[in-house]
């Protein structure tokens, strides 16, 4: 939206920034619940910010292209991970890049990376900035960086309502490319919790997960073709439904985090709103006998469009659950028919499992206004919760607690063994990186819930909230992730599900990959990006 | 099966050999029913086949790791495309491997790799040998070779029941497999038509397509991990339900066609067997509406197991229809529910675009014996010419019939046109080199059908049968091959949706896939298999 401008620090535009009365008052509601959580403190605001001088200078003719501006450096600097909004909420921007491109056309992406590449420079494509992984953030020494912003690449540019399918440039938001497929009654439908502000070139880089739990949910299935600038030329695979034509060069560039290339814009499938929705909570007295409703759900081929399972603890950080019970989300839609059918095959399994189901929530066309579809679906509580999450945690930050995620996959045979031992660890290293509140009242939470699931097992995804060491936060954090991925990896987890790579999870990454494909990646990386000036450090080493 | 031999030219097992009484009656009903067609000619026997003397020698220690058996060799020196089956037919043999090594476990398949790279011998990995591009032969000039048969590598080695995956050597075949998942009611429910020969490695190499229509049907989606040999060290991913951890290295490997590396095992996705099936033909009068009404079918989320459309030309030549009218073959199926609901659904669709459906065919538990469920099912026809149909080549061939097929896929909103002109290409290069047959009765048949179909576009496959040009067979495909090839890559198609690329498909495959793309395959290649040893020439050229 012209003329506003997102926070510098944290999650959201400016003008979402609460109050200081608003804070107080969610801060004794913080400390309320949760039983832990401090005083309020102030964020440093961007004036008193001290940033490191730019160590580049925008080249004469390709002015306009590049900013200096603190402001567009700043807020460039860091990703969302907690680590990233303590760090901003203090006012510590360590590696901002020394410019910020805001090419309008892939000329001007190339125009970028030769200058770069003259220059010696790194370049770091950036679009809704949204890592939580260290993914955007310069961290590279003396060598001068470029954030290479693609938000002026935000347009739907073809729709193919025939074969269901549109051409779409990378920098565009999650609500901004699908008020332009609403025109057409169209919906990518790929709710990302970052959706507000993540973009499609993002999620094609890092391997997004989307709105959902089983069948075609990652990005990596919803793309048909994509177009990347690289510093040795233009990267566009032909459009198809399917190929057998060599590996697939698409999934080589999805999940490549910008190392081989810039994306400028893909086809990606979309679908006719939906029209038909059943959706319905079911409460478990048992997590483990819910994962096996879950697990039987997900091979039975019914491909319910939510299946989201929340454990007792952590239905009730979302305001879901009374804390006693696990709930499982259960949603299945369809544009084309009803799907009673299947939702009632659903919860006759959660009920052999030992669910409660409640009340099942029908919706059918036509919906009154497809814009305000979210606010009419079932369980609210979990679908607001989720989306105001992020918002929440820049004021977790500002009142000293820890709130951060994890996430990974695994085989249903090893999911219970898995979720034991990770939780015995994270439990045991927060307890050690964690002082008990003075009143003894609040516990720091681990809980766990499913945000996809696959006949082959489930992606659990873990929350901790704890008291913040307040000016440690960061070390705090990183003690407590690193016992986490180190059992995910010991365990036999993904170090990431769909939070990607960057530079936070390459320990991890690199001892999970084949080393063969590394020494592959590398050497493709070198043939097409020989001088590494392509978000250096991610993924490989140069 | 121990002690049965393969063919040594065609397709099946030498005691399938038809009997020239068989062969001549065969040839007078082909005659009958195409209307050309010539006097059944004589294979060349094995023992009068003029075989190059291997260049390679056995070296000392690995002795019985190979073979230079003038069988072994012949038998692993050709594919099974038209232009093979002739070729092998008339015992031209021009690029046998020098020696078959059949390696036992791992260590030898290392042993074989590092001999060759320290020989400068090429090494052609081998499956089933069911390339129809020119996969698996050696035709490399003067560099010898080895044809890396993985035929001992076919067990099933692990089964997880929870996660519903096994591990598979990549030497299995496909009834190899099923007979081992079958005793535990497993199935992996991947039938490409190669099926009876060719193996889990060879599947995985070249992306093959399986026995769903629609959904997850390509091995590519039924991959959990895979294990391959490279030049360089041991290339083994982890067993996921999936992962946004970098680019995804499995994808990497599959459809490398042998070129980084030897899969050698492999976790895969299997399900329990189906107990619940529904079956129906539908006929149209109009191909172009029944498109309509299977692109509606696969938009609708119905996920039909079988989707597939034969034009009347294609009906009537499997046997399925009059020649008058289209006939969709329409299938559900379920190991957990009844389906005659989605199948109620697709059927209102298809009647909605015109067509007239025949009898719903109904099974449900407990199947009489699961081993015979083919036999049972409906639309019998269609299917026992799908599996007969490699079989029947081999007849063609030596009568005189050019029988061969290509393939692609293309999205929904270029079909019209591109279905139009890829006829008219090919049906003009048929006539251009197709001599009319004497009795003026019989037409050059080219035809259509879809194998596959996603929500974005269809998987079209092209049948052409003509009179052959005897001892001109190869030139004469050719021509009608390079014709369609440009057709399908002049009008946005792939050049392949499921038979891969090898050596036949390459000058096509070359301008289709992104440059930066290919630069960075050859790269990977280069580091993994640097002294090019692994099926030089397929994909990508040193």
């Amino acid at each position: 939206m012209a003329g506003r401008r997102l926070k510098h620090w944290g999650w959201g535009y400016e003008d979402q920034a609460p109050s200081r009365e608003e804070l107080l008052r969610a801060a004794a509601g913080v400390r309320e619940q949760l039983g832990f959580g401090g005083e309020i403190e102030d964020a440093v605001p961007l004036y008193r910010v001290e940033l490191r001088k730019p160590r580049l200078k925008a080249p004469a003719g390709l002015g306009d292209l590049f900013s200096d501006d603190p402001y567009e450096r700043v807020s460039r600097a860091l990703g969302k991970a907690y680590r990233d909004v303590v760090r901003g909420f203090r006012g510590e921007f360590e590696n901002p890049p020394d410019l910020v491109a805001l090419p309008r056309d892939e000329s001007e992406i190339e125009a970028v990376l030769s200058w770069a590449e003259a220059e010696g420079a790194a370049v770091v494509p950036f679009g809704g900035g949204t890592s939580v992984v260290g993914g955007v953030e310069p961290r590279l020494g003396d060598r001068p960086a470029v954030s290479l912003d693609l938000r002026r690449l935000d347009r739907v540019l073809e729709i193919d309502a025939e074969s269901m399918a549109a051409r779409i440039q990378a920098g565009a938001t999650g609500p901004g490319l699908e008020d332009q497929l609403r025109e057409r009654g169209l919906t990518l439908r790929h709710f990302p919790q970052s959706f507000e502000f993540s973009t499609l070139g993002g999620w094609i880089a890092t391997r997004a997960g989307g709105h959902f739990a089983t069948l075609y949910t990652h990005i990596d299935d919803l793309v048909e073709s994509v177009r990347a600038i690289t510093p040795r030329g233009t990267w566009e695979s032909r459009r198809l439904p399917g190929s057998g034509a060599g590996p697939s060069p698409d999934r080589a560039l999805i999940g490549s985090e910008g190392v081989l290339g810039v994306i400028a814009e893909s086809w990606v499938r979309v679908r006719v709103r939906p029209r038909f929705k059943a959706s319905c909570g079911v409460e478990f007295d048992d997590f483990l006998a819910a994962a096996g409703a879950v697990r039987e759900i997900s091979q039975a081929g019914l491909h319910p469009s939510n299946c989201r399972l929340l454990d007792a603890l952590e239905a009730a950080t979302t305001g879901a659950g009374s804390g006693e019970r696990s709930l499982l989300v259960l949603g299945f839609e369809s544009a084309h028919h009803p799907v009673e059918d299947p939702m009632a095959i659903a919860l006759e399994i959660a009920r052999e499992h030992g669910g409660a189901p409640g009340r099942v929530n029908v919706s059918a066309p036509p919906p009154a206004d497809a814009g305000a579809e979210a606010k009419q679906s079932a369980v609210d509580a979990w679908r607001s919760a989720f989306l105001f999450a992020p918002y929440l945690r820049d004021t977790f930050v500002a009142c000293g607690v820890l709130s951060e995620t994890f996430e990974t996959a695994i085989t249903w045979e090893r999911f219970e063994d898995f979720h034991a031992s990770t939780m015995e660890a994270v439990r045991a290293r927060v307890a050690e990186v964690c002082d008990a509140p003075a009143d003894g009242r609040g516990t720091p939470r681990v809980s766990c819930r499913f945000t996809h699931v696959y006949p082959d097992g489930p992606a659990p995804y873990f929350t901790v909230m704890a008291p913040a060491v307040r000016g440690g936060e960061v070390e705090q954090w990183d003690e407590i992730k690193s016992a986490a991925s180190e059992a995910v990896i010991e365990n036999g987890g993904t170090i990431t599900h769909h939070h990607a790579v960057g530079r936070d999870h390459r320990p991890w990454y690199d001892r999970q990959r084949p080393a063969p494909f590394a020494a592959a990646l590398r050497a493709a990386k070198q043939e097409l990006d020989p001088a590494s000036i392509l978000n250096p450090g991610v993924l490989i080493d140069p």
